[in-house]
This record gives structure tokens, C-alpha cells and sequence, in this order.
């Protein structure tokens, strides 16, 4: 443990106040956020700003990008893949930033893997039930995202008396990775989504797909002032760091930590699509096998 | 073969007049016929349609759709996977439906597997150059597709002279998965990429993507009466049909023929939207491992 061991410090605490069953290898991992692709970099980046001393592993799953069209067990196979390929990394927490993965694969994730895992729905859940007024939330999302009921679930949960309404908006993906995020296309394709959201009267929009905050302006202009949208990433970031305090998993060190980039598939689109997300040039990101 | 024995004809012709080294069992295997996804029954149709008597096996890789974002090399592996998969079926001929597969695999799959293989890219370039009048053509396909350059490689070597204009158009594969193939929507969308095309003085337009004969009225309404589109399914037949005769593989039975769809991801997103490409209903989609 540094310039410190064990010996100067009761047995049953570690020299950093650590519960006794946190080894420093356990603490020195990184975070570990994946998501099927580019999208959970919004994530990535509250919990950067959250936790700048935390070293953090980023994998997109490029290869196999979009989850948001596939079936439950397909995403729970993926899923299981990439937290395989984080933990071969000995990274100490992992974040499924993908709304999909988050859906499908949260409690197959929990059963299989020995660190905690943190996905975007409760946060985001969460952060829409702080801002609501009239309680008639709606939630917009991937096919998956939607047909899963995560998101009515987890609302319900805290707030039974809440209104939900969903709506799947797979065009929403395509145009935020082409970088159609303003403009006449956009603008009638949020129109035709939110439509039915509108009708209802929410005055909150969970924005529950990562990719979405791209097109916050245009989903903004579309839902008009009455409506407040709510990503998850800033609360997600809030429980990362809860967990980690909690189960005295904090870095020791201080100052920036390092940033790692995985992808599956050739890094190349990814560092283009990823300087629309993040506003800053990603270097060496590596590809690896799956 | 059937009825009659190899005794009965000379030795180096069998009963059909086959060459010697085909045997019965190579010519009662399937037409194999393979795509990311979905758009591939476009060929698969027109196959049928020319070979009513050929069963044919048709596979759409709908856990790891879509190829035309992704790399040369992950749509090699994924198109050896999916070739893999109808080999162990015993097909006796293999069709790549898919653009993107066909502009960065054919080669890789054709130095691998023992049966013929047929891309679409060839016959989608030699239906154009039936069609134009000025030699002036535009292809819009995937994202890979396009940059592949493979369409204005096919044409040139057919063609020198042809001057070939190509555009990526990556938002008509979800337009036309989720049945946005008309109204205001697709058409601003393919106004905007349609235009560099239409500013060239284009007489004829290849639909190089296997969704994209479902955005056919928008964009021919786009186009204008002057350009002619094509797509590569009916050419693609035909060389399927021709390559069959060549090589004494055509099947003897006569009548109509199994038809058998697999898929790599849950059957019932790929059941809903072939209904929309077939405008028929699929039976007993089945789901396989890959």
C-alpha cells in the first residue's frame, strides 16, 4: 500500500479506511463503462467530470452496434461479452452506459460478474423524478429500450403514481451518428415521435438512449419550454461515485487519471463520430478481439 | 440419380449431362443465399422467381446487422461466419445479397469456400450499363459500400468510358426497416442526398443497397423521369441461373422448391419486416447459433 503496510493500521481496516475484504488492486482498477457503441461516451464523460482522479476503461461495441434493434437474449450475449472483456482489464465497477444493455442485461450482468455494476435506467429514473411536476414522464428510446418496460418499471418503483409513456424512436441513432442533429430531417422526424408523447401532457422526456443528448436542441425546440428533458448521465456519474465511497473503492491517487478507448471493431469511425460526442480529438484507441 | 444408374451413359457424362465431377448430391443441395439482414430477399425473390425449382436456403445475419458501418475486416469475418453456416447446410452455390459484403468479401469468400459465389455488385453494374445512354451513373449504397469503390470498379471494367458517381446514403436502411418509405421524411432525406448526383447529370442510378428497391417511389420521385434505377436482384438471378446451367449444378426436381429462412437474432423483428420486402408472410423462421 504505498509507502505505508498494512501493519501500521488495525487488522480490520486497511490504511485508507477501506473495508477489509478491498485489496489496494481492487481500488487501483479502473471504472469500466461500456456501450454498444459511441453513444455511452455522453456517460463517459459525466463521469469523468464526476471523478477526474478515477482511471476509467471505455469500450464501444462497435462490431456489433446497434443493441437497440436486437432481441433480450442477443444483448445479454453481447453484454456478457464486453464485461468479459473489461474485467480481463481489472477494472473495479462497471457502468453499462447503453440504455438497451441497461434494459436487458443488468441482472444476468449482476448474477454473473463479481463487481458492481451500475447501469443508466434507475439513475435515470431518478433524475426524472426530481424534476417533474405533474408526474406524467415520458420516455424515449431504442425498440429494445422501450418494448422492455425498464424504464415504467423503475419509475413506478420510486413513484407509483406516476405516468409514463413510451415511444421507441429508432431514427434517432442513425441521425445523431450521421450527424443530422439540426435541421428540416431532424426536426420532422422528433415531430412524428414525439407526437403522442405531446398529446399526453408530460412535462418531463427522459432522453433514454445515449445517443439522444445530440439532438437535445432539436427534441427541445420540437417539445417546446413546457417540457424539461433529463439525460442520465449526470445522475449515473452521481452513482458511481456513491458506490465507490461506499464500498471503499476510491482511487488513492490524485490528479488526472489515465482514459483508456477499446472498440471491436476499427477504431476510425469511432474517433470521428466520437469528437461530435466528447468536442475533443480521442488518440489511441484500441481494437480488440471479441 | 434417380431411376437411372452412371452405368447407362458414357463415363465422363453423367445422366444430365453434367460434368463428371458433379455428383447427385452437390446438385440437390441449396442455392445459399446470405445478407446482413432483412434487404437481401430482394434477391432472394427474384431467385425464386427465376429458379422456381431450386430449393434455396436464405440466411440473414440479423444479430450483427448492419455491415455498411462497419470495417472491411468485421465484414469479412462476419461474411465467412454466415458462409460457414449455409456451407454445413450442403449448398451447392453461394449469393452474397448483401452490397457491402459483396464489395469487401467476395474475394476473401471466393479463396475459401469450394462452391461458386456470386456477389451482387457485378450484375448491379452490368444492369446499369444495359440501361444508361450518356455513360453517366450514380450508385448510392452503404457507407462501406460506397467507399469500397467496388461499384466503380465493376463499371469501369466493363466500361472504361463510364463516369460513375456514388454517394453513401446511410439513413435509407433505417428508413426503410422501420417502414418510412414515403412521405415527407424520406423524401427530404433523399432530396439531400440525391442532389450532388442529380447536380452530375446522372441518366441512371443504381440502387446499391438491398433496402433501397423499397425507397424506390421516393427515389424516382426524386430523381425525375430522366434517370433510370436499377437494382441487381433480376441481374443477379440470372447469373445465378447461368452459373447453375455451366456448372451441371441445376437441380432435377421439378415443381416448386423448399424455401428455408434462418436468421442469427430472434426470428420476430426479421418475420415482421419480410413481410414488408415479400409482401407475404414468413413461416418457420428458424434461429441459429453463430
Amino acid at each position: 500500500m504505498g509507502n505505508k503496510t498494512a501493519g501500521d493500521h488495525p487488522q480490520d481496516v486497511d490504511a485508507f479506511g477501506a473495508p477489509p475484504n478491498v485489496c489496494r488492486a481492487q481500488r487501483e482498477g479502473a471504472i469500466g463503462i461500456f456501450d454498444s457503441g459511441v453513444g455511452g461516451l455522453t456517460v463517459f464523460q459525466a463521469v469523468a467530470a464526476r471523478l477526474p482522479d478515477e482511471p476509467i476503461v471505455y469500450l464501444g461495441d462497435t462490431a456489433r452496434v446497434p443493441y437497440g434493434t436486437k432481441s433480450p437474449e442477443t444483448v445479454v450475449r453481447y453484454a456478457q461479452s464486453c464485461a468479459g472483456i473489461l474485467l480481463a482489464r481489472g477494472v473495479k465497477l462497471l457502468v453499462v452506459a447503453c440504455n438497451t444493455a441497461s434494459a436487458f442485461a443488468l441482472d444476468a450482468l449482476r448474477a454473473s460478474v463479481e463487481v458492481p455494476v451500475i447501469g443508466v435506467v434507475e439513475p435515470g429514473a431518478r433524475a426524472a423524478l426530481g424534476r417533474t411536476r405533474n408526474r406524467r414522464i415520458g420516455v424515449i428510446g431504442t425498440s429494445g429500450t422501450v418494448s422492455s418496460g425498464a424504464y415504467l418499471r423503475a419509475i413506478r418503483a420510486l413513484s407509483p403514481d406516476s405516468e409514463v409513456f413510451a415511444q421507441a424512436c429508432p431514427l434517432f441513432v442513425p441521425l445523431a451518428e450521421e450527424g443530422w442533429t439540426e435541421g428540416e430531417v431532424p426536426r420532422a422526424v422528433a415531430r412524428e415521435y414525439l407526437r403522442p408523447l405531446l398529446n399526453n401532457a408530460i412535462d418531463t422526456l427522459i432522453l433514454g438512449c445515449t445517443h439522444y443528448p445530440l439532438l437535445a436542441r432539436t427534441i427541445g425546440a420540437v417539445s417546446g419550454p413546457g417540457v424539461t428533458l433529463v439525460d442520465s448521465a449526470a445522475e449515473t456519474a452521481q452513482a458511481v461515485a456513491a458506490t465507490l465511497e461506499d464500498l471503499g473503492l476510491r482511487a488513492q491517487s490524485t490528479g488526472p487519471a489515465r482514459r483508456e478507448f477499446l472498440v471491436t471493431d476499427a477504431p476510425e469511425v469511432f474517433t470521428r463520430v466520437a469528437k461530435r460526442f466528447l468536442d475533443a480529438e480521442l488518440h489511441n484507441v484500441e481494437w480488440v478481439d471479441f
